[in-house]
């Protein structure tokens, strides 16, 4: 049998979510802004409508200090994820989220509440794409100096996990009771206390929100570092991944298996989806022309600006023509790691050039057929579960070409679902 | 002309949201419990029918540990508003919500950017009611050992305030421009960072939110100690007030009116909303009885815990049968002056007896006419602007109950909304 794929959107509360200009469009175009609530109502039904699993938003705490950043809306502004989702959890019933909620800027506590309560609302349909963020500027809104260093962070977020799933966990699940003749609520000795008192937090609880239908919502995690693949290892249910190929693919999915392994769990536990940006048209010719449209509009210095923000280095201050593989650049993060590995003589400015506008070689640009073909290939012989459709393109007529074009063609081959099975997030990502 | 009459309906997202005990039902005729989201579904499309101005969301951070507290549960558990309004806005169309956030435990980056975010989803329905939180208990959650003293609290929030107002007005109105011809997003000269250095606040900005339609959140406050008066008359918009009599009422009024002067307001700019109960029937009679009913099923240790929590005071360590003018508690609340400004012979045991529940002389049970007369008495006599309904009795029937019975008597009188006017929480307070 031909191996399932999971899809999924991704996207942030923002102009251009993920590719620079993708808010420039025709006027005539735009039924609405990204502003406006409605335009994201047009999304989850279209992805719902797909039957995609989730809808995933990326999330940061900082941005628009830097005027190329404003000029052309890389990344800025964003607005909060957490209260979009749970609006439009009343406007599609089936189709699940995921929001990005950092460990450096909500106190366990809260964001245990947070998370709890969005599993009620949404019946179960609710993950947790855990970072612990990356940017100074993001820690300067919180009146912090700067961040904790890179790995320190994961060792507070291993904690930080330790607390959550105590207080996840607090309840026992027969504690509430509603005994109306008696007039019981609940029974006190089965809600636990936790009085944590640990290296970096310290938490009494018990949690102040019952089991909701999942308990702890699902777990995400998108880093690519050496210790961030060792924390998503231990804890995460699903990785959000990129790789470079085929081999990339091969060796990212054998080493989180092989720490997994290290920690007890089956690797099957952990799903992974790889960020892709297909685009299709009823030609090859024709999603490539819509391509290159696509990455006429995109100034260099917004892609160079975007780029930067994604590998955590500032552009502005290295010399862009030196082979990624000769720049000394601590602290950056792993995704620049994957282009090095991929290819060290590469430059800046090279990638740059197409960066996450697509590549003329980029095989998800095609025809519906062709990227379907192309999403087969990769999962059967790179591995994983699917594919988190970061909308490279315009939005969100992006998302309704794929639903339309792409998804039809997928599902014809028995792959893809037909109807939601079971009704958590949880539930689609395991049955 | 007849005062206008402003009606809002008063939750917590609890079981018990503010009387002991309203999670006792009939079994037969729940149709939703109080941790799904069917019910606070029906709860605000009722209010909405009945043309109340809003759903308003008290909170805590804290609870769980007292033995007396899980058992009945009293404000506990208690799941988070913020997610809950946002998916409730998507239910209904022209309602508005409020909602209580902490400045001790929210940083002011994250609040202001989640109210903004809020703003926009909602298109301008969101109010925040201010609270710089009261429970050691709530700080223990958080990793504090305890709260600052009761007037640094304030303090603080003061410069919490300077920094919201900074952060909400760090976009100039014509920022964003959105030019799709010239590729142009924003003008980065209009946005403007704080570098806020406060004695407790550093904040780097701006925000990454743009100018939602409010701009800011409608501003509520409901403290009544002399410094809560204080920060309320320099920040609110509206006060969330308890007061005992017309004479109680009036006091508060000019009290708010003579602060407000000294900050140069506009006293007129200020609204108060007075905390009710009521309860209606087609018969004296039958209200009454119905009041019976419901107070028999409080426990007489359930309804000192409640009061306990409210005053800020462990009843367990006081006699209750002392005068509550001879108590010497520092640290209480002002809900506790009021009661010793009103009668400082009362007990704590009397005040118990009937807390919440209604006293036999609470004008406010009986026929919708009567309860519509005391309304009208008390705006006129006492002063203020409206009620904000606390269902004392059970939910969700019992808006459903205001709305079919009450509310068309009172708009008959001319004093109430036939439709709403404007299209923010602000107008419908202000038109």
């Amino acid at each position: 049998m031909a191996k399932k794929i999971h899809l999924t959107g991704f996207m942030l509360f923002a102009p251009a979510p993920h590719m620079i200009m993708s808010w420039v469009y025709p006027r005539e175009k735009i039924k609405y802004q990204w502003y406006e609530i409605e335009y994201w109502e047009h999304i989850a039904k279209t992805l719902e409508r797909g039957k995609f699993d989730m809808f995933f938003f990326a999330d940061g705490w900082a941005g628009g200090t830097s005027p190329i950043g404003v000029r052309y809306a890389i990344q800025f502004p964003n607005h909060d994820p957490v209260s979009l989702v749970a609006y439009l959890a009343a406007t599609v019933k089936k189709l699940a989220f995921a929001v990005t909620m950092s460990t450096t800027f909500y106190a366990p506590y809260m964001l245990t509440r947070k998370l709890s309560t969005l599993d009620h609302i949404t019946k179960g349909r609710i993950g947790w794409n855990i970072v612990s963020s990356i940017g100074a500027a993001e820690a300067h809104n919180f009146g912090m100096d700067s961040l904790p260093p890179h790995d320190e962070r994961y060792d507070r977020a291993d904690e930080y996990m330790e607390v959550c799933y105590k207080l996840w966990d607090s309840w026992d699940d027969d504690a509430m009771m509603m005994d109306m003749e008696r007039g019981i609520f609940a029974d006190p000795d089965k809600i636990h206390p936790l009085n944590f008192k640990g290296k970096w937090y310290k938490v009494e609880g018990p949690m102040t929100v019952i089991p909701s239908p999942q308990r702890r919502p699902y777990l995400f995690q998108a880093r690519s570092s050496d210790r961030g693949r060792e924390f998503a290892a231990r804890h995460s249910e699903c990785i959000f991944a990129s790789a470079i190929g085929v081999a990339g693919m091969r060796e990212f999915c054998e080493d989180i298996a092989a720490r997994a392994d290290r920690y007890g769990r089956n690797p099957k536990d952990i799903k992974i989806i790889w960020g892709a940006q297909p685009l299709v048209a009823p030609s090859e010719s024709d999603a490539r022309a819509k391509m290159h449209e696509i990455r006429a509009r995109i100034p260099f210095e917004a892609s160079l600006a975007l780029m930067g923000g994604h590998f955590g280095i500032d552009l502005s201050k290295v010399d862009i023509d030196k082979p990624v593989g000769d720049i000394d650049a601590p602290g950056t993060k792993g995704m620049l790691d994957s282009y090095r590995k991929a290819n060290p003589n590469v430059t800046f400015r090279e990638i740059a050039k197409t960066y996450l506008s697509g590549s003329d070689d980029n095989p998800m640009v095609g025809t519906p057929k062709q990227v379907a073909d192309c999403m087969q290939y990769l999962v059967e012989e790179g591995g994983g579960d699917g594919f988190q459709i970061t909308p490279a393109f315009y939005a969100p007529d992006y998302f309704d070409e794929l639903t339309d074009q792409l998804v039809p063609v997928i599902r014809r081959r028995g792959v893809l679902r037909t109807e939601y099975e079971g009704r958590t997030l949880r539930d689609y990502m395991t049955l």
